[in-house]
């Protein structure tokens, strides 16, 4: 069903208000989760409110703490994020980025102790949309075996870049596992096969199964071998430069998903050494190639990371946003004041 | 068969210096590509000798030319590569970044116009080694199909990142295809298929038949859409970045693999914010827990990216490096003086 963005956003308001979360803080979290659902990424955006109220409950996550600066060296700074909230820390963290590359010419934030920031693309599509390019990361408690390993040992990490172009930024977000949990429930739940392998049974053998995959938890690094190298490296990475915790250090905590977790936020100049002209009209031919590549099935449209995202935000502004009727139950429960998070079948 | 490195040096080093390479240059190049033999990389080490010494001689490579600060902002510097040696101007650019890192916690250095680097870890292993975390990337011409093309339309740009551990670094060196085209080209003289499907056939079908994907061109993205999509954005960052040419304007000119790309070097200094002993205590915990993760066979041995090299390096020290023998006398010829570069099978 879809769900008009207003009454989406102010839904979500309501419930984070009950949670704790101040006016500010609320808005700020609601207009986010309904930003990420109108995109299309409803497994970060909608469906994912019932277990920040949650983890809020739990004391996970502290809706008053603020990010507070630990130390600052030329182009970097370092926050702790005190177990804040996920999103206002990481925005937060962002805009600093932005500040720090207006000077710099680049500017990395690396932020420590902080909490789920829900969509990476998040924080990259607002650094551009400031006109910077961006590039963020997080790392996470293990939940993909390593190549070669039959067992969770590292993160699916998320690792986002934008670029910050005129007619439409070019945007990479992508997790380090080639299918994330909630998308083999969704194909389960539909009773259909992954277009592609997404993990190994409990046999050990490759499988489009989704159920089969749930099952073993042997989810499948994206590209086998490079996944997993990519997810343990951006884990190490993200920990060094914030001075806070690995993934191994979170799985010994076991507070849930991300709690306490090190993320890291680049902005880049794009005008540093080229005129905007130059620069966009650079942007603006590669795509343009990039798009009129030859599709495989005619009448297929092949596109750059974003260029979709663009079409579903404008569709979903349109006709109103695609939520899981489930989970909007849900939110709409804990916006009328019940806060008894016990069924939280899509995660 | 395998090569002493004295002598696998020395060799390349004659027949650079026949290219055209002064003393100093040849003396670095030489060392770099007998090091990636030595790493277990030979399609980036003696095995791309010869094509190097075609490029030169074709004048697509100026031996010459050095790189040149264009323009710098705060811990920002751009160079020109005046299409002088990959390896050099690519070492010249990471130590750069590594001196920016020093004054700013955050160093990044921008080269346009220049050639190709040949193994993308090279510099990644360079920052590490100086103790710095490092990242580097290049653009390159198109060799790859977009997702849902059946044409090439992206390179298979490398990303590389460098944990500088003090008992080893961990480096990520990772291309955007599942297999390189000279990784397809060793399992079909074998006669073998590859262990994971490397591209589409020329029926559309996915396939472990070397041959049948060079023969489409259609090789695989690395994760499907995921390496298509993060190859687009590293080539539009690298172009934006260093104010240089992007995949589309390489593709236009058609001078040969990498010939006027942008590369960018980013070193991050890991002791801004925690001491020495807190980072390396951190990282050697993370490493030792991925390390220790339960194999899937037993006896199997699970590992970070760089682990494994230390491994193959230490061995090709100890009993020689291994060559392929065809590539051996050819570079060998060229070492001799037989300039006439007419059958370069391995690529």
């Amino acid at each position: 069903m879809r769900i008009e963005h207003e009454v989406l956003k102010e839904t979500i308001k309501k419930a984070l208000l009950h949670a704790g979360l101040n006016e500010e803080a609320a808005e700020v979290c609601a207009k986010t989760h309904a930003a990420s659902s109108a995109d299309g990424i409803e497994s970060h955006g909608l469906n994912r409110v019932p277990r920040f109220v949650e983890y809020v409950q739990k004391g996970w996550v502290d809706p008053k703490a603020k990010p507070q600066l630990v130390q600052a060296k030329g182009a970097v700074e370092n926050y702790d994020g005190h177990l804040g909230i996920g999103i206002t820390n990481a925005i937060y963290c962002s805009d600093r980025a932005v500040e720090l590359a207006k000077i710099h010419g680049i500017g990395c934030v690396t932020l420590k102790n902080t909490t789920h920031w829900m969509r990476g693309g998040t924080y990259a599509w607002r650094m551009a949309e400031a006109g910077y390019m961006g590039i963020c990361w997080t790392n996470t408690e293990s939940c993909m075996p390593l190549w070669g390993s039959d067992e969770p040992g590292v993160g699916n990490n998320p690792f986002c870049v934008a670029i910050p172009r005129e007619n439409g930024p070019i945007v990479l977000d992508m997790a380090m596992s080639q299918y994330a949990y909630g998308k083999l429930g969704v194909y389960r739940l539909a009773g259909k096969e992954l277009p592609y392998p997404g993990g190994f049974d409990k046999d050990g053998h490759l499988t489009s199964d989704p159920g089969a995959i749930e099952d073993s938890k042997r989810i499948l690094p994206t590209g086998y071998w490079k996944g997993s190298g990519m997810a343990i490296v951006l884990d190490l990475a993200a920990a060094l430069m914030a001075n806070g915790k690995s993934g191994t250090d979170l799985d010994e905590e076991n507070q849930g998903s991300c709690t306490g977790c090190c993320q890291i936020f680049i902005a880049y100049d794009p005008y540093l050494f080229g005129s905007r002209d130059e620069i966009q009209a650079m942007l603006d031919k590669r795509v343009a190639a990039a798009d009129s590549s030859h599709p495989e099935e005619a009448g297929r449209k092949v596109s750059c990371p974003g260029e979709r995202t663009i079409q579903v935000r404008k569709e979903s502004m349109e006709k109103g946003i695609q939520v899981n009727e489930q989970i909007w139950e849900q939110v709409k429960a804990i916006a009328e004041g019940n806060m008894d998070i016990t069924d939280i079948s899509v995660r």
